[in-house]
C-alpha cells in the first residue's frame, strides 16, 4: 500500500510569490498582508512583511502560511508606513529555515533595502563563489542575498544605478521587487520567466506575481512588466525603463498549466479559460469513448470542464478533497494505511461505478499520484479509465525556480506513453501535444519557456544532471547547488 | 461597504458530526482521528477522542480543528484501547466554551461513560430544570450531560437498560453513541432527524453520522440506523433492537441540500448525485435566457452543474475562493474594507465580464451573502444576474440542531420572492419548489423534516419565538435557552 | 548516577491555593490574578478564576502556571464583575487532567455556582459511591465536585443552608470559598487543617489560602477564618457564623516548615520567623563541631540561618539553585547525566571545600535528594557533612491534601535515625523532635496536626495503606482512590 | 504610585553569556543547552546553539529563554556534531529581533563560520561604515557580524589568520568564540574586560563565560583566557597564542558586583565570597546603629551577609521575591497599582516592624527601585533604613557591553551622597569606596575596569554622550549607534 499524504503530492512546486506597494496614506502593511493571502498558493513555507516609513524599514517574517506567521495584529503594530513588499515562499526540505524567508533587509552602503525575489538564478552558485571571493559572507542560500551583493559592491550609490550595473551579470528567472526607505523597484528578467503585474490602488501603486492579489486588495491591473523592463514607483509617481535591450518573451508554461491562480490573468489571457481551451484541444487529440468526465481536483478542475464539454460528456465530481488536511497532519502508521485511508481524496462510488470514466489530470511528475488515483478509482467500481492530461509529458528539469524532480525521477523521462500507462495503470493515456498547448494559450508561439517538455532551455545552463537547490549546509563541492556549475 | 468576512458566512450550521468505533487490534483513536478529520465540514469549533481499553476511559479534547486540537502524537500515546468515539462540533459563539467540547466523560452508577451527541433536544432545558429540581448539577449545556443525567437516574446499572428508560423522555433530534469500557451503543431518535450509518472495518465496527467517514478509514458501509433504533456492538457482534415502536423517517432536507458531503451516502442516495437532481428541476421550475451557470463555491457546485446540464448552457467557474482562509484570521480595518478587498471570493472578470449569468446557490438565510455576491459580480462587469435557489425559501427556524437565525433575521419570513429579488439585486430569482426538491430526492415524500421550509414541525415544540441555544452562563428565566416552552 | 531532575524534586506537596473577592468596583479579575501569583508555590499544575457580574458567573482554567493560563489579557475580557474566586492546583501525575482544574462551575437548582476548595476529604470516595448510587455523575475526580453535588441535593434553595446540611457529612480537610453570583462564602473544616484567612480592600474583602496573597493586591490581613467557621460576604457585608460546635485546632505543622511563603503569617505568627526558631532549637537539641552552615535552598534558608546563629557558625552560600530550570526542561541523556550535569543545584566549591559542613534540609521523605545533594557537597571538598532537618523523621502518609509518598516509600516509616545517616551519607544527622518543633512554634501544643510525624491522625481514617489520590481513570475496586475504604 | 514592575528593574544589564565546547563523542549540542542554562542570568532575550559534525555547521535560535527556545528535543535532531556554540543575549528593546541572535552563522571564502560575542566594540559604527563604503552589506546590528565580514575581507583563508589581521582593528571588549567545521577558537580583547575560561571534560574541552557553566556540564576548570590570548581546540588539542603584545587586565568590576553567578570564579576568586568581602569593607566605611540587616534579593544577598557578619547584627529576610512572575506578565492597571500591589517584592512586616534596618543592595543606577523599597520598608513599619550599597556610585556610562543608562539618567552623575540619600528616602546612605572595592577584590589593582565609577575607561571612546546602542532601523547620522563617533 501507498504512503497517502506524499504520494498525492507528487506535483511540481513553485517556489515563490511577490508583492510590492506603494501608497502613502494606506495601511500597505495590511494591505500586503492581505495580497500575500492571494498569493499563498505559489509557497506554503514562509512569509514576510516589510515595511518602510519614507526612513527606515522594519520586517517580521516567520515559518509558516501567512495567517500563521501574522496571527495577531501585534505583528503590524511595528509596520506602518508608506510602502510594503511581501514574500510567501516554497522550498524543498533542505533549505527550509527561516533564515531564507524574505523579505531580505539589508543595510549597505546604498542605505536600507528590502528584496523579494521569485525565480531561480542558473548561476547562483558562481556569483556565490566570485563573492566570496571578492569577501562577501552569505548568511542564507537564496538568490536575492547574491543581488543584495551585487547592489552593494557596484560603486553606485543610488539603487536603480546599482541595479542596471548588478543585473547584467544575473542570468536565470528573476521577478524582484526591491525598496528602498524612499521607492519601490520592481523588474523582470530579460526573458520574463516569472510573471510579474502592476495595478493601481487609490493611493498609489502595487506589485504582485498574479493579478488575483490586485482583486484582493482592490486595486486595478494596469499591465504585465515586460521582460527586460524595471519600474520605479516613488512619490513622483511610476517610470519605467528597460535595462537591458534583449527582450525574448518565455513565461513559463506552467504558470498557465499548473500555477496560477484560474482567477489571474497573463499575458491578459484569464488562466482558467486557457485551461478550459488547454482541455478541449486535449479532447480533440485524444477522443475517447466513455461515459463521464472527472478532473482531479483543484488544479485540473478547468481543464477537465473543457474536456467534458468538447467530448460532450456529463462533467462530474469523481473526487471530493478533504479541505481539512492541514500541514501539521499527523501520518497514519502501516496499520492504517493498510486500511487504505482515504483522508486527502475520496472517489466517489455512486458516480463512478460501472462507469466509463475520462480522468483528467495537469500533470504527471513522477506517475505515483496517478498510480494511486486510478487504483482508487477501480477499487470504487470505475469500469475503465482513461487519463487525459492537459499537458506534454515531462521530460526535463527546471532550473529556474521550480521544484520538479531531478530527470532520473521524471517518468516521462524514463518511459514513453504506453509504458506509462501500463506503469500508472490506465486504459488509454493522452498527453496533450506541445503544438496543441501552445495554440490553445493563444499567444506567439515564442512566447513561452517549455524547456521542462522540450529540453530547449531559453537560458542556457551548463549541466543539467541535478535539479536539487543549494544547501546552505552542504559543501558540495563541484555540481551540487542550484544544479549548474561552469 | 461590507465586512466580508461575517457576510460571507450566511449558511445555516450544523452542530456535530459523531464517530465510533469498536475493534480491538486496530489503533482506534488514530482512526477516529481520521473520520472526524472526514466528518469536520461538520463542525469546526471543538473536537475530542475518548478510548475505552476494555477497563477504563480516557480522553482529549480541545478547541479548534481535529488537526489543532491533535496537532503532535503525544495526546495520542495515553488513548489505547479497543473501542472509541470522537466528536466534533460547531455552536453559536456564546456557547463556546471548552466544557461543552464533547466526548462528554462521566462516571456514575453505571460506571465509566463517554457520549457523544449530534442533535437538539427542544426539551432540553425542561429535562434540565426537572433535573436540577432532583438534584443534579450541570457544569455545561450539552444535551450529552442531561443524558448522563438520566441514565444515572434510571435506577438500571446496564446501560442499555438505562437508555431503554431514559430514552421515551427526550423529544428531539439525537444521533447518539455511547461507550462503556465493554461496549459501544449508537442511537437515532424516532424520526431519524440526524444521520447514523453502521459500517464494518475488518476487526470490528464504526458508526459515523456520514459515509464518507467510512470510505477515509477504509471501512464498509453496511446500513443506515434506523429511526427508534439502538445497536449495541461489543466483543460478540453487533445487536440491534428497537428501542420504541415510533418510527416516521424525518432526515432533515438540509442534509441533502447543504450539509453532508457530497461523497456521501444519505438513504442510500449519493449526496451530489441528488444534489444535480435539484439542480436540474430547478432549472426546469425557473427557465431563464442566460449566457453561463456558476455556482458560488463549494457546496453549490453540484446543484450549480446540475443547472447547467439541464439548461443547456455552459458551467463556468464564475468564482474562486481562497483555501488559505484561517480561522484565526485578522479582520481588515475600515479603510481596508472600503477598498473592497474580496479575500474569500474572487469572481472571476473574464468569465462573467459582458454576460447573463445564472448563478446557483443552495439556500438564502439571511441575504447578506447574496447581496454582496451580485454586487461582487455587477461590479467584474456581469451584464445580468439571474439567482436560482436549489431549496425553498427558509420561512422557520430549526429546533433540531441547526443553528438557523431567529425567525426574524429570516428574509424568507420577511419577504416574498420579489422582494428578495430586489432586496438582494437580483435580476429575477427562483427558489426551488418544496414539491420539486422532494421529487428530486427521489425517495417516499413521507420521509424528510422540511420544518424550516413549511413550519411543518415533526417534533412539536411550544415556543418557536427564538432559535438560540441555551448559555451556558444566562440565567434566562422563561423561554430562552433552546427557545422551547412549556 | 542520578535523574537529577526528578531526585531533586523529592518533597512533600502541596495540592492548591484558594483565593475569594468581593468587592464592586475593583476589576476583581486581575486582583485575583495578582493573588494567584502570591500563591502559586502551593500549585503549579493549573490555574482559574471565575467571575461573577451579579447575575452569572463566568471563568477560565486551563494546566500551568498563572502567567502560561492567562498569557495575555485577552482572558479577562470576559470577566468583568464583582466578586471572584481563583485557584491553583498541584496533582499527582494521574490526575494532572485540565477536568480537574479547579474553579469548578456548575448550575443546580440553587443557580450558579464557582467552588474553589485546598484540602482533602478522607470520606471523599464514600460519598462519590453514596451520590453515585443516588445517581450523580462524575467527570473529575475533585472534591468540589462532591461538595457541588452535596448542595444540590440538599434540597435547601439558599447556599449557605445548603452549605450547613452537606458539611457535616464531609470528613477531611476543606478550606472553601464558594461563589453564587451575589455572595462568597469562605469556610474552614472543624480542625482548621489548611489555613484560610480573612483580609480587606479598599472596596471589600478577600479570602487566601495565606496571607502573602494580601500584601500582594494591597489589602490588610483581617483575622483567620476559625475552624468549623463559616463567613459570608456580599452587598451587606461580611457575616461570620460557626455551622458546627466542633472546633479543635489542628492545623498542618508542614504550613510552617515548607508549604508556606515566609512573609505569610499563620495563627499570627511570621513563618520565616517561626522557621529560625526551628532552626534554632534543632541547633540545640543536636550540636556538632563544624565550620559553617549552609541551607537547601529556597525552603530551608530560614531554618539554616536560624541554625546557624545558634551554632555560632557563619551562615553560607553552599549551593546556587538555577531559576530558569523551567517545567518544560529537557531531561538529560543517560550520557549525559553520566557527566554529572549540575543543573538545579550547584554546590560552591571555594566555600564548602575543606569545610565541615552543617547542612540544613527542612524534611526528608524518600530520601533521594539528601543522599544526591550530600555526595555533590563531598565531590566539592566537604569534609564532614552533618545534617540537620527542621522537623522529625516522616513516619506516616498524610491523607489531608499533601502527597507524601506511599508509607513504603517514607524512608523515616523504614529506618531509624543512624541507618538513615548511612544511607544518604551524612557523617551526622539530626531530627527536630517533634516537642522541639511544637515549642518552637510557640502555640498550644493541641493546636497542630502532626499525623506525619506521629501517626496520630486528628480525623480518623479507616485504611491508611494508600497514599494515592483517586484516579478518574481507574477503576479501583475497593481501597484505592484516596486512600481511605471503610 | 508607581509601575512597580519597570521600576523594580533598575539594574544595569549585561549583553551575553557565550559557551562553546569541542567535545568528539559526546552530545554537544545538549551540552551546549545545558551549559546556557548556567549562563542564562547573562541574557534572556534570545538564545541559539549552533553545531559543527565536522563538514558543515547547523543552527538554531529563537527568542526568549533557553527553556523556551529549546522546548522540546526535536531541535536537537539536526544539531549532531563533535563541537558546539552557543549564546545567550540580553539587549535594549530598539534591537530585540530575531536578527540579532546568535550564534551568527556564515559562509565566506573561509567557509562555514559561527561566531558568538560577549562585549561591546567602540567602534563597531566606524568599522560598520567602512565595511559598508567597501561594498558589505548588514544583516543585523551585532559586533559578530562586523567581526565576520572582517575575516571575510582579510584575504587569510585559515580562519586563525583571519583573525590575525583583522583583530587589530577592533577596538572595545570582546570575548570571543568562533567554529569553523574543524575547530573552535576562543579569545578575549587585549582588556580582558568580559570574562572567558577553559575547562576539560572527558572527550575534549569548553569555554564559558563564566565558570558555573563548567559545574553544570561536569567539565573542571583549566584556566582564564588571558586578555590578549587565543586558544584554537582542534582535534590537536589546545594550543594558546598571543594574538597582540597588548595586556592590560582591565575586568569589569561588575561582573564581581552583580553580573556574575555567585558560583563562578573570576581571576580565581569565588564572586559569593568577593561579595561578602565588599559587604565586611562597606560596614566599616559606613557603620551605623541598627537591629537588622537585610539584602534586596537576589543580587544582594552575599554582600548583606557580609555587612551583617562585620556589624553583629542578625541578618534578616527582610524581603520575599516571588519566584513565579514570568516575562509575559501582564501590567496591573492604574487602579490596581494604586491598590499596591506589590507582586515582585514584598517586605515581611514582621521582621522589619519597629526595627532599624540596614537594607544592603548592589548598585544604585537610577534611584527608582531604591525609592520605592525604601517606600515599602516603610509601610511595613521599618522605624529607619539604613541603605548600604556595596559599589561606588555610578557616575559614567558604560560603552563595553553593559546597558547603563545614559549619564542623564544615571542618579549617580546628577547628585551627591546626602542629595541621593534625600530622593530615595533613605535615613542614612553609604556607598563602598573605589578604594575599598579593589581591596576587597583582593587582586592587583590595575586589574579592572571601573570606568562606570571613575570615568577612567581603559579603551579610549572619543564620544560617550550617548550609551543607547545601534538599532538597526535608525538611520541615525552622526553619534548615535553604539554611542561613539569620531
Amino acid at each position: 500500500m501507498f504512503n497517502e499524504i506524499d504520494i498525492m503530492d507528487d506535483k511540481m512546486r513553485e517556489e515563490c510569490g511577490v508583492f510590492g506597494i506603494y501608497a502613502p496614506g494606506s495601511n500597505v502593511a495590511q494591505l500586503t498582508y492581505y495580497g500575500l493571502y492571494a498569493l499563498q498558493h505559489r509557497g506554503q513555507e514562509s512569509a514576510g512583511i516589510a515595511v518602510s516609513n519614507g526612513k527606515i524599514i522594519r520586517g517580521e517574517k516567520g515559518m509558516g502560511l501567512v495567517s500563521e506567521v501574522f496571527h495577531d495584529t501585534s505583528k503590524f503594530d511595528r509596520l506602518q508606513g508608506q510602502a510594503a513588499v511581501g514574500h510567501v515562499r516554497y522550498s524543498t526540505s533542505g533549505s527550509s529555515l527561516l533564515v531564507n524567508a524574505q523579505p531580505l533587509l539589508v543595510r549597505s552602503r546604498n542605505g536600507f533595502l528590502a528584496i523579494v525575489h521569485n525565480g531561480n538564478l542558473v548561476n547562483g552558485r558562481e556569483l556565490r563563489l566570485e563573492l566570496e571571493d571578492e569577501g562577501s559572507i552569505f548568511q542564507a542560500t537564496t538568490d536575492s542575498e547574491v543581488v543584495a551583493h551585487l547592489i552593494a559592491r557596484s560603486g553606485e550609490k543610488d539603487v536603480v544605478d546599482a541595479l542596471k550595473k548588478s543585473l547584467p551579470r544575473l542570468r536565470g528567472a528573476y521577478s524582484l521587487i526591491l525598496m528602498t526607505p524612499e521607492k519601490l523597484v520592481g523588474l523582470r528578467d530579460p526573458h520574463g520567466i516569472r510573471p510579474l503585474s502592476l495595478g493601481k490602488t487609490a493611493n498609489g501603486y502595487v506589485l504582485a506575481s498574479e493579478t488575483c492579489a490586485f482583486d484582493t486588495v482592490g486595486a486595478e491591473f494596469v499591465r504585465d512588466i515586460e521582460p527586460g523592463e524595471m519600474v520605479v514607483i516613488d512619490k513622483d509617481g511610476v517610470h519605467a525603463q528597460r535595462y537591458t535591450e534583449n527582450k525574448i518573451h518565455s513565461l513559463c508554461a506552467f504558470e498557465f498549466i499548473y500555477f496560477a491562480r484560474p482567477d489571474s490573468n497573463l499575458h491578459g489571457r484569464n488562466v482558467h479559460m486557457v485551461r478550459k481551451r488547454l482541455g478541449r484541444r486535449l479532447a480533440e487529440e485524444h477522443p475517447v469513448e466513455a461515459d463521464i468526465v472527472t478532473g482531479v481536483p483543484d488544479s485540473s478542475l478547468s481543464a477537465a470542464s473543457g474536456v467534458a464539454e468538447q467530448m460532450g460528456l456529463p462533467y462530474e465530481l469523481g473526487f471530493v478533497k478533504n479541505r481539512y488536511i492541514g500541514r501539521t497532519f499527523i501520518q497514519p502508521s502501516q496499520e492504517i494505511r493498510d486500511l487504505g485511508v482515504r483522508l486527502k481524496l475520496n472517489p466517489v462510488r455512486q458516480i463512478v461505478e460501472g462507469k466509463r470514466v475520462v480522468m483528467v489530470d495537469d500533470s504527471i511528475v513522477r506517475g505515483t499520484t496517478s498510480t494511486r488515483i486510478i487504483e482508487m478509482l477501480r477499487n470504487a467500481g470505475a469500469k475503465e479509465v482513461h487519463v487525459r492530461i492537459s499537458s506534454p509529458p515531462v521530460t526535463s528539469s527546471c532550473f529556474y525556480g521550480i521544484d520538479t524532480s531531478t530527470s532520473g525521477e521524471l517518468i516521462g523521462a524514463q518511459m514513453n506513453v504506453d509504458e506509462i500507462a501500463k506503469y500508472i495503470g490506465a486504459d488509454s493515456l493522452g498527453f496533450l501535444s506541445e503544438e496543441g498547448m501552445l495554440e490553445s494559450m493563444n499567444l506567439p508561439v515564442e512566447g513561452f519557456c517549455t524547456a521542462c517538455f522540450s529540453g530547449r532551455y531559453p537560458i542556457e545552463v551548463a549541466c543539467k544532471k541535478s535539479g536539487k537547490l543549494l544547501e546552505y549546509e552542504e559543501d558540495d563541492g563541484g555540481c551540487g547547488g542550484c544544479g549548474v556549475h561552469i
